[in-house]
């Protein structure tokens, strides 16, 4: 196999999540293995740091700020939601590539991420352009095919089950069959992340909280809703809700509107929680609700980090960057494999990037209970493992400290490109 | 000193915190080491609890549960907003405290349950009953008088301020100088626990996260608002802004109504962080806006629990029962007084309740910069102490073990009373 000798590109996309950093750090730990590799650099906000030559020197980073990024949350490289459309871009993504004799590019983020990497990649093989590129998965969602899991989804979870078990806590001591909780989480189109609140509850607890979880598989009713919430009541001081944001009707529709305005013009302000509040205050009287909505809150919260999905986000950095090398792989994404025993065990393996790039993986209608309020024992035997062990974070004068990159910049070589 | 022979009564009250439970953990491990104390009982849901003669043998709760109190948030006792009017009432609380020979009772609360231990110890002083009565501060208000500071709310500005740190991470990566995060934390009429946001900022870092922090002390204008959101978008990448929840304007109104309507008569659903969300995308075309809002997580947020807050709460309690036992001290709180040396340092000290029943700590006007949105050195210096040190709270299955009691119940010795 001929060896390729030139530079590598890593760059990070979409939404941060608690682990992308550490798969920065996978890929830069690798990286310093091979000799083949001359420098190591990152591209500032993803594809737009490539469009505008916005380059960092990696390797020039002290071991300490690397290590670092292996419990820093936020992306140290910054991200974009960019999306390259025009040919031109691609083009000048490629001159970029030449004039840096960028070899190897890594680009971490989700769907639109590995269908842009995979752009460059068939683009760079169209011109003859001797490039590898290698996905490394990211996202909370846990929406990406293929790979077992994504990175930053065992994180999320944790956090909110860390938040559902603490927040009980308050509730018991607080409601007298009389109190509604309500905790919103991410997940628009998918409720991976709500249906990981069930962890939160203790092995043969069926009744622990979170009571309720409302997931956008599951067409929601107010009918349906107020007699669940009535059924916790009866049995429990209090009523643990878990929603996600996109919660929709029997028809499809949201049921929270996204573009401010309920159905008779007036602005509504709230997302699903305070929906779901003021159905409760409408429709149970007496009943107080109260909510609490983790926002970007829960997708930064490394402090209360999953240790295995840190340690998965740096083990995809560092197989991108073996499989590029040492196996001349390119066009392929890094995903997580599950061991097929009964001991949880989690390998990489590859994937096309357009397998990735073209589909997106459903919660199973099958992990989710009949009652259509909580999960089945199969969906808990899949997340359990991704939730064990605690990030380490070191703290200082009571608080966590987190990594930040020097960011000394690579000199620009071509004349500026208008994005 | 006559010794006094007879039973402990431990309740608790108001909304919990992260270390209300410490407070009882060091009741019951100090009375362990008087003779004088026979049984140690808790009452479930505060002065409900005494009405209705609900008791809880807290002796025979093994150490493992005790020690478990001391990282546990919420009220493992229960807790309840039942306030004590009548006469009948508190002669209820005496004949109950007499059927079962209560002589020590330790309430742990705010203003509230510091005035209602207070009038149930004047009444048994009235009576000749010999009874012992000394509170416990609690609240992650801070607003207690006389005492330094008051336990909960270490922890609550700790968990905050991991939130703000964690946040900025993801915000940096995110924003083009047009991302405003508001975070809406609790504090309906006094800003200490928004202020202590302030702490997120690293020493010398006057630019770090949060950049702009509202306060219930200083008057809301939308064009100071504006202005300030602005000023750091022009500076920053994003905007992270904290805000307490009881915002007002300059007539001393909420600036996010309480009653759910706003001033045309819409339902308004939101509290003040939607608020502030809507002003900026009224205000700031093209800027975006997004909340979270960490309700009663925040108070319950044991895991990023403050250590130096734990074992105040600890101290707070062990303090009460020694007041009591070895001097004989009644109708007294136990304060939290700090050392006048640079070196922090704690003891507890005692105040008559009723100082601190009809008094509100406010925080200093002095405290708050001449810019309305951030705090001074004087405060810094202050709160930083409060928040030191982790709590060690143990994990399994990769989530936190809270402590619940086994709660063994006191035989009922009485008729019942109606509440």
């Amino acid at each position: 196999m001929a060896e390729l000798v030139g530079n590598v590109l890593v760059g990070q996309s979409g939404g941060p999540t608690a682990v992308i950093n550490a798969s920065i750090a996978g890929v830069v730990s690798e990286a310093l293995n091979h000799e083949c590799i001359e420098e190591i650099y990152g591209s500032l906000n993803g594809v737009l740091g490539i469009l505008n030559e916005e380059f960092v020197d990696l390797a020039s980073e002290s071991q300490q700020t690397i290590r670092g990024l292996r419990h820093t949350p936020g992306a140290a490289l910054g991200t974009c939601r960019y999306k390259l459309k025009k040919i031109q871009d691609f083009e000048r993504v490629l001159e970029v590539f030449k004039a840096h004799n960028i070899r190897y590019f890594f680009y971490a983020g989700g769907n639109d991420s590995q269908d842009t990497a995979d752009k460059i990649s068939k683009l760079a093989q169209e011109q003859g352009y001797d490039l590898r590129v290698i996905g490394i998965p990211k996202t909370i969602d846990n929406d990406l095919p293929v790979t077992d899991h994504c990175p930053g989804y065992g994180s999320v979870i944790k956090y909110i089950c860390t938040t559902v078990r603490e927040v009980a806590c308050d509730n018991e001591a607080m409601g007298q069959g009389d109190l509604v909780q309500i905790v919103e989480v991410m997940g628009r189109n998918a409720g991976w992340i709500a249906a990981g609140a069930a962890l939160a509850k203790r092995r043969d607890h069926p009744h622990d909280p979170p009571h309720l979880i409302y997931l956008p598989e599951v067409a929601f009713t107010t009918e349906k809703f107020v007699a669940d919430v009535q059924r916790v009541l009866k049995r429990e001081k209090y009523c643990l809700i878990v929603v996600g944001e996109g919660l929709v009707d029997p028809d499809g529709n949201y049921i929270s509107a996204d573009d401010k305005t309920d159905a008779f013009g007036h602005a509504q302000l709230g997302g699903a929680a305070e929906y779901l509040q003021s159905l409760v205050e409408q429709n149970l009287p007496g009943v107080k609700a109260r909510t609490v909505k983790l926002g970007m809150a829960q997708r930064a919260a490394a402090h209360a980090g999953s240790k295995a999905d840190a340690d998965e986000g740096f083990l995809a950095g560092q197989a991108a960057v073996k499989a590029a090398v040492l196996e001349a792989e390119t066009d392929k994404m890094v995903t997580l494999v599950r061991g097929d025993t009964d001991h949880y065990s989690c390998e990489t393996g590859l994937a096309p990037l357009a397998d990735i790039a073209n589909g997106v993986k459903k919660l199973p209608r099958e992990w989710i209970n009949e009652d259509g309020v909580s999960m089945s024992h199969q969906f808990v035997r899949y997340a359990q493992p991704l939730i064990q062990g605690e990030t380490a974070v070191p703290h200082e004068n009571g608080l966590p400290v987190y990594a930040k990159l020097d960011k000394v910049r690579v000199d620009k070589l071509l004349t500026p490109y208008e994005v």
